[in-house]
């Protein structure tokens, strides 16, 4: 796991090198080119083993969520098994960890025609690729395919527990529907699926959080008892996100929960109590290129290594671009980065017109508001151990359909 | 210019496999695994004719910004000769650039110690690469790598016309005591430079762009008329915004324009009264996967395929992300992409809780609320004329640093 690096400053050499990892140069946070995408190893893992500990005295199967890391390193420390179970978003990251050995994901989108030749070609391959649909229109599709390439494509039903984004509500007789077409077409049926997708959207705090596990529990536990009581075959059901997953206190009639932005945490999650900022395992390393009249500073990380994503900030009356940590990964408090351009970043003062006491040529850390979102604007992680400076790994990571 | 695919659904088989543009199958939008990024060439033509036509008779260089693109066939389109002039955001960008033979470029951004190394690798190449700095902090670190290099190093100074990011205010002496550090470090000094970026943040319409030209060409020409009473060299004069651009009506004094989002356009240009949306050149290609039961529909188009930037429409009062065409490009009047997650968007009615006309498996194309970002989520352009569904090739992007 321990690459190292050609040339100081431009990490690029390596990755682009394959025979460059032999030469034993380390680059330390210090002068790494900036910006850069930071992956604190000893956070991640502890952010893996507490949702571990969460789930272990349930009855059910982790199925992480591969979508915010998109690296082969990570999903191997995400992972019970070589070959998973896991869960993704394209199927590029389905073809990639299928690379990597991985032999047991739900590509948990909803399916379209120009996707299906891709996902055959995966069960080809020996990939047990499940899909995802909530429409007769899709389930005939699927099944369709299935016909005429002779290959099984074994999908779930998605159920809708919280208004957020597709799926059927768990009392909707289209599920039936659906559910049928499938049989009808010798589909397999493995199960119904959902995501309380709005429990990043609410309060927050633990009792907020475990009603959001138990109304989506309830949803797909319903769902999957109305097809069972048409006599059908409905084995799984799949709930999950970060945080009904850490704050859900009953999984009665679950088979497997899915989650993704634990493994690095993110401001969202530590605006609705589901971690601290001190858990928070990424970071946009920057370095501060000017200081402006008005007291603010301006750092080299803009839009395009922090993403566009305002988190929660914007309904908290606050709107920025992240939290601002020293060079060790400590917060500034008070510092947020209240502007971006394409490459620029403003970094101000949250709680008052304060000076910010950011010198020309220092470096800091942003913590992202979404992990996912910041992560996708870079090529490669830099892992550090908490609290060090030298940089022991650069894990590529991909992004693309 | 004219590649072709191997496989009709996954272009990335023609992008990774060098020899693979020889086989002659071309797909049709209808076809394309989605999302993906569409390029109407045509419009890109007309974009780019257009600023030439307006800056043609005054007395100035063009220089496009390439940030916007950041593809070697889109240089070659929008620049006056292969060599350049440029401008770039990122050493990256100024590497591949060089490396398509570019060699004459400013690197637009304010710089720091650990990308001196990668400047002076590209000086000794024969590149003409200027940098910008707006501190006496900066000029003396490039005079000293300048010194130690034996590679002169020459800088822009950056002036802050409109309060938008960087850059010392016009009638700053600070710009004089930068200018000495430089004179006095042996470094070239290029010229003053500034960026009306608050163009995009004001009323829009001619007058108001217009008077946003006239300010931004005073700062440059003021900051330019300080140094130069002092005795020292001030050769260059460099301006420029796509709106100042587009709406200056005087240019006295300028040496250079500098413009990037035109060469595509986008939904802030078009709030602005800068473009129509039919001028828009790039989309992002989506498919309807999903219906919900208040009327709107979802797309596999989310953030991670548009970006999370919401250009104006925050301000308007109707935050979305994106507007919606038919197949062929054509504006769907009342629809936007009234949310995302990292793979879905939903498409909802601006106008009133209206039904969206969309079936599950239709396929639609969405304008961008900021050119740069939304492209930026993709690593090639399938490039159409106006009005065709067959692709003529695929061009590759870059992103990263």
């Amino acid at each position: 796991m321990l690459n190292v690096m050609r040339d100081a400053r431009d990490t690029s050499l390596v990755l682009d090198r394959p025979g460059a990892a032999d030469a034993a140069i380390l680059v330390r946070l210090d002068d790494l080119a900036t910006p850069a995408l930071v992956l604190d190893r000893d956070r991640m893992d502890a952010n893996i083993a507490r949702m571990r500990r969460q789930l272990a005295p349930h009855d059910v199967l982790l199925r992480p969520h591969l979508k915010t890391a998109k690296s082969i390193e990570v999903a191997h420390a995400l992972l019970a098994s070589s070959g998973g179970p896991a869960t993704v978003s394209t199927l590029k990251e389905a073809e990639q960890f299928a690379g990597a050995g991985l032999t047991d994901m739900i590509y948990a989108v909803g399916i379209s025609a120009d996707k299906l030749d891709r996902a055959v070609a995966l069960r080809r391959r020996g990939v047990d690729l499940a899909l995802l649909l909530d429409s007769v229109e899709q389930a005939r599709l699927v099944a369709a395919t299935s016909r005429e390439t002779g290959v099984p494509l074994p999908c779930w039903i998605e159920i809708d527990c919280d208004d957020h984004r597709g799926g059927l509500k768990s009392d909707d007789p289209a599920i039936l529907t659906v559910a049928r077409a499938l049989q009808q077409g010798g589909v397999p049926l493995r199960g119904v699926l959902t995501h309380a997708g709005e429990s990043y959207n609410g309060m927050g705090g633990a009792d907020d959080l475990a009603a959001a596990a138990e109304q989506e529990r309830r949803a797909a536990v319903g769902a999957a008892a109305q097809i069972r009581a048409a006599g059908l075959l409905c084995p799984g059901v799949s709930v999950g996100s970060t945080p009904t997953a850490l704050f859900g206190r009953n999984f009665e009639g679950v088979s497997e929960v899915r989650a993704g932005v634990y493994v690095f945490f993110d401001l969202v999650m530590a605006g609705l109590g589901v971690c601290r900022a001190e858990d928070i395992a990424v970071s946009v390393l920057a370095t501060v290129i000017g200081r402006r009249g008005d007291g603010k500073a301006i750092i080299d990380a803009g839009w395009m290594a922090l993403s566009r994503d305002l988190g929660r900030s914007l309904r908290e009356g606050q709107p920025n671009y992240g939290a601002v940590c020293d060079l060790d990964g400590h917060v500034l408090p008070g510092l947020a980065v209240t502007g971006v351009n394409q490459e620029h970043g403003i970094v101000g003062s949250l709680s008052a017109d304060g000076i910010v006491p950011l010198q020309i040529g220092e470096r800091v850390r942003i913590l992202p508001n979404h992990a996912c979102a910041t992560s996708a604007q870079h090529d490669r992680y830099h892992v550090v151990a908490t609290g060090s400076r030298a940089v022991e790994a650069v894990w590529p990571r991909f992004n693309g359909w």
